[in-house]
């Protein structure tokens, strides 16, 4: 940690302030310029508040140097996370390394019969996993907000069907008890920083899908995901989503430059919600294709077996059709990066 | 609503999905260019879902014309939201209308004798209102999370002493039995778009203190007052609190424009919160006098008895002195605002 | 273009409204609501200025239907724009349809030496075109401002060296007598609206790369395009190099889901700069590849044999061995999309 | 200025860097953590290149302790740039200080009448200076482009008139020979960058009314500043307009909490664009109010006599009769600040 003083402050004040801060369990380094002392904090810095430091009168600025997640960060766990889930037919599914995962599914569970022909057809085309919401977050109070357990049953049941295994959201930890045999449980792009919400996920022994937050740093989703690994549960998969912009052409803005920085910063896989980024199916496919070439470890994209006739997102749905093609392509893609689908 | 379709799509075609439309109660106007068919739809639209329309293959563009909320709305509540609490020694505490609110306090308690002298400064300095956090939602798992229901305890005491009525954050639904004497519930930013916390919110009985999500839109801000509204709960104060930029000089930036914005769709009450929005203490008094002008209908500031000492967020609080001159300043622009504070 | 009346303007009102605009040769329908009229132009929109309407007493809001630009318009141009030019060893470059364009170089000619040998090199590696700047735009004028007239005379002798044309930027009207050789003219993206110089483009007889500006939307960089266009110069290429995000990872959002849009919307080739994107050289090879799988018609890198010692952005500057690496690399991602480098 | 070098860098290579900055004239300290080395420079580290350095391999991180601008810096200049100008009547206009200054007039010169008669009124009501559009910067190449030449004619015939002095933008250098009679030259936000014409007015003996860019820092308002100011010419008035946010309510976000900001770095004098800022004139007045009690120098305003058929901007322009009414109010809020119009 670097600690600018204020122009003007003495070599003693500013040596009180360094003995304090050497109590904490650091040792303090003085750069000493013309009007101006720099302090250089040397150890475990993560003891030190920096917004303590940051309200003391002497000080000008306060810059880190080490990052402020441990268990999320690639320093302290060189090697990639990848772990394994049962799928399909006794196939396992593999999530980070070599393998390049795609979940699919409608953005809502609206009736057994569209759950269970969307599921027969994404696992088809080689979808591992099928997603579907059953508790919708919906910005408005009068939209359709999901089947809710009714929908999870019926999600329960094309997993039973088809063997895939499911990813819903969560939306509030009272739904905990449901989620049993959910397979991944989901944290949308606005409870990111639920704290309360990510507490609760570190307790549990479900791998999270964690999507990044509309506005948020790679920074703070990587803080989100220590919340969750702070509470024991380290099988977590990062989701970029498109973050808020200023232009409409699209939804959000897709920034897959956060896939290798993540990559560079973490050990945690990282997927690509290219339905969400931009709200418009006809994208999707380009945005897919990127994904994989700028280094993602999966896709989690919207089917609908109707979407003219979607209660929620058909803008933004592939049709079953749209989505064989799309693996097809995605294959030679994956297969440049030396990943298999 | 007005719906564009696509070049080339004719008449006949267009005439089908108008007369589906008609079946959901609206009658439909024909705006026919050169290559261009424009629907105009007349009627209660709230009813038609504008994602399943968008995703109609026929359709181009959806512009609505109708704000997507009804409870929040001016339109269909001309007069300003104005409401009383008891506040201190007998007094009533008006908020809205020609009364300018200060809520005043220290980020999180950190002790009796911290709240408690805090409490006693505030109070003679003018605040109608004590705030401070005992759930305190931090970016880090390893930051002080604030001191829970302790802190509650300790917060209802110092309203005891003062007779100030306290406003205090909620993070999850499981924590309101805990804010009976609590007299108005905060939702933070990061909660403003958690719906499920909303919707509980709808069917409690207390004002609400609603911060606006930190890259939310106006729109989106009032629907989640909708939110709470749709469930019967129509005490809620608006709170503009910055908005995520790209520039780095102060830790958001304080969009006051919303402010007469807010006041123009919707009767209810608008309050700047100074010290989150810059997270600076030195800006706060600015920022205040400006959100006065700009016609807020109060501040919510933090003030601590020890800034260079606060458990967290000390760089934006000010100290009691500097408050009560703030109050001072204060009451001159809340007087050429016709306001009284 | 759609007219919202303000709620209550009555029918006589709106009738004269209507009538004033259809004066200027468009004809006008009418919606009327329960409490709100809609007003319908159709015709040739583009005669009517908005802002006029806008500014109206009874106009609540305005959107138009139609672009405001024509020439860049797919709708008026449904064919791709490709053009040639010569290129090295009596080749011809294509721009645009099944070709994928590398042009490579340093940030700034530095000196003889430099240019040559990093031109020889990217021309090995299969670039097309030599890039290189002799006029820097430089936030601060304490910066190196480049070499002026003097760089370009060093551009244009390892053209006469190599044979690769150049593409170099054009700051202000008055240096374009010094273009005379320069084969494509670089618009930066803090000039894309510097309208006067946008004017002269559009009379000059040499292709224009054209660089998205910092903060704007596609259709703004559009309209900027048929600024150039309108004077008659209709061979521009679109460049996409990372918009102003609030993340600090890296310099700027790359913005690749703007390549399906801007092909949707318009004609014109488009190209990606990864290397101003990020502003990181490790992270350019993830962001070409991106960038082909996103549909663009090519890329414009920075390759500078000695990035430690670069006179400017150093930082996200490639070696001419990474180049040749990448170019392999992007061989077959191009293939993928049927296209040839 | 602190270079954090990469992780393993051993104290060795980092001698040898450091040897080499020394060679700049600066002296280095080290402060070695466990495993990371962060040099301290320290002397005049304007002469450092930091691109240079950031793209040393050894170097993770560069941050400056110092602006980046000198004469623009408070730090070099502690006391405020204040400077007269002779106004209407013989009085001296003073910019800065105690003083505040309202600039009003058209967006843009239509005719002698129109601007005669709006020169007229908004000296009746007290505005300082004359603003008009000759030369305008507009998004469309099929939109008014203003009047050119005549129109600066035209502008200087209402000074004439009135004595008023004239605020108008400069678009390019060859312009400038027609500026002879102008008082004060405006940079408009979309040249804030532009490089070339800010170190040509470094040269002339205007005063320079400098916008900030729509999507630009302080940092970079500033360095723009210190353009214009190393050329020698050190009479710049800087403009708070608005920067792009994500919201469509209002044209802009206006960034009220940069005038203490800027206050604080530099010693320039700073003005507020209300009406750019929000491109709605009902919003004007609120956001004008708030300008001053947020400390700036001034405010610029359109004014029209006709919105409704202002050739550009009418949407945001207030008519005479509003503007008398707005300085009538201004002046009471100048007066809680200390200020005189």
């Amino acid at each position: 940690m670097i600690i600018v003083l204020k122009n003007g402050v003495g070599r003693t004040e500013a040596g009180v302030l360094a003995a304090e801060l050497e109590k904490q369990g650091v040792t303090v380094d003085f750069s000493e310029g013309a009007n101006q002392i720099v302090l250089g904090l040397v150890g475990d810095t993560t003891v030190i508040n920096d917004e303590v430091v940051r309200a003391n009168r002497l000080v000008e600025k306060v810059m880190r140097v080490q990052e402020p997640y441990k268990r999320a960060n690639r320093k302290f766990h060189p090697k990639d996370t990848i772990f394994e889930l049962p799928g399909a037919d006794g196939k396992k599914i593999r999530i980070g390394g070599d393998s390049f995962v795609v979940i699919a599914g409608p953005c809502s569970v609206e009736s057994r019969e569209q759950i269970s022909s969307i599921a027969a057809d994404v696992k088809k085309s080689g979808a591992a996993f099928l997603r579907g919401g059953a508790f919708k977050p919906r910005t408005s109070p009068y939209s359709f907000q999901g089947m809710g357990g009714h929908g999870l049953d019926l999600l329960l049941e094309a997993k039973k069907e088809t063997g895939l295994p499911i990813v819903t959201e969560l939306m509030e930890t009272s739904q905990l008890e449901l989620f049993e045999e959910v397979d991944v449980i989901q944290v949308g792009a606005r409870n990111m920083q639920n704290f309360a919400l990510l507490k609760v996920l570190g307790r549990c022994r479900k791998p999270i899908l964690l999507k990044r937050g509309m506005a948020c740093t790679m920074t703070e989703l990587l803080m989100a995901a220590e919340y969750i690994m702070a509470g024991g549960n380290d099988r977590i998969i990062l989701c970029e989503r498109g973050v808020r912009g200023f232009d409409n052409y699209a939804r959000n803005i897709l920034d897959l430059a956060v896939i290798p920085a993540l990559k560079q910063k973490s050990h945690l896989p990282v997927i690509v919600d290219p339905s969400h980024a931009t709200g418009l199916a006809w994208m999707v496919p380009a945005m897919a294709k990127a994904a994989i070439a700028a280094g993602a470890d999966g896709i989690i994209v919207e089917v609908h077996n109707n979407p003219e006739r979607a209660l929620c997102d058909g803008e933004q749905s592939i049709t079953p059709d749209a989505f064989s093609d799309l693996m097809e392509t995605l294959r030679k893609y994956a297969a440049l990066e030396g990943k298999v689908i």
